[in-house]
């Protein structure tokens, strides 16, 4: 009760399956008493691409000096516009959890959610030089990633075409939100729905309601190595 | 001699270490007598979200019914403007081989390369139902991913706190490339360009253009777990 939570959802259809997950955990966290706040990137048409039009001195990024080259890497990659600070960096320090809730693409985030995890996961905000993993900027902090994939759990598995579900999830838990110190719980996947029946769909959402009303009661998990590849 | 090159592109600024990289390969295949094309994202103000403003209805993808949920959400995947499908598909059917050229952002492909996997790679072009990995619809192609890292090589490796370099190519090796049918070259990665002198980053570049004279007597990887995963 009275936890903040962003969630950051990146789906084009409200009817999507990703738009009924969505629904679920904003109405059930809302009737806990959290405060839900949604950055829906389609619909705020949020731009991804990290480019130099947007760069603007940011007085946390002491470093930032855009004559040597070597800055000028640093800057694209800080690089990040005042409307950004304001409504993303001010306004949500206090968030205690992230939800993304996505398609999975190409063994990936979507590039819309990747450019928000570029633009908005700045230097200086998220983590610093000396301050990353353990360390990170955004500790005490929870995230979950939700997606949805095209390929059925089999092919996910170990032996599985696709291989091990979590190998994708390294680069999103550990080479993200672990290294800007939040804590990670375990990933939500509902594995092909467009290709299963409309009852197990349902099972599917069910699943996912029931998860919610004991989520603040699971521990994160340990987020090393050894969780991806054993 | 001869062979068409296709090469992506993802730096907005020409002076960088990763513009010097693109600038060799153009100079040094060029020579060679391949035929080069260069697909410069930012140059381009390539539009890295997939959203339904764009979705034609596209021959070659059968299933395609905006109808149903399911293939809203497949349609959505699939999704493509008339100027990429003619610019980038039926021109560049012919490409023998894909280079990217990024630096590496948050384990990962920047969002407006990662947007170009997800819009000009549909289904009917780079894969189909039953035809993915060595099935892949992009078989004989060859793929070869160059980027910079922000951290060193020490923290990218086995036991480092990035873990081994190798798990963040799996998404983009396997995941893109081999699911395509198309052969993965090792990849080339130049480590942490930013803090290293003058004198080591001009090495960096010798060793590249070095690699470029025989790279095409070079033997793909074996992309399968084993690889990535040991």
């Amino acid at each position: 009760p009275g936890k903040r939570v962003l969630i950051v959802y990146a789906h084009q259809e409200p009817k999507s399956f990703n738009g009924s997950l969505l629904k679920i955990a904003v109405e059930e966290l809302t009737k806990q008493g959290c405060s839900v706040t949604v950055s829906d990137l389609y619909a705020m048409q949020f731009e991804p691409r990290a480019t130099r039009n947007d760069i603007v001195a940011f007085p946390m990024l002491n470093n930032l000096n855009c004559l040597s080259l070597s800055a000028q890497e640093r800057c694209s990659r800080s690089c990040i516009i005042r409307r950004l600070i304001k409504k993303l960096i001010y306004d949500q320090t206090a968030f205690l959890k992230v939800h993304s809730f996505f398609p999975l693409f190409w063994f990936s985030m979507p590039a819309i959610l990747k450019g928000w995890m570029d633009r908005v996961l700045v230097q200086g905000f998220a983590y610093d030089l000396s301050k990353s993993y353990d360390g990170g900027l955004l500790q005490d902090k929870l995230s979950l990633f939700s997606f949805t994939t095209g390929a059925t759990k089999e092919m996910y598995s170990n032996g599985g075409v696709s291989g091990d579900v979590r190998y994708v999830l390294w680069p999103m838990q550990h080479g993200i939100m672990h290294f800007c110190g939040v804590k990670v719980l375990e990933p939500h996947i509902c594995y092909a729905p467009e290709n299963v029946s409309e009852e197990k769909r349902k099972e599917m959402l069910t699943a996912w309601t029931q998860r919610l009303k004991t989520l603040w009661k699971e521990e994160p998990i340990k987020c090393s190595p050894e969780w991806y590849f054993k």
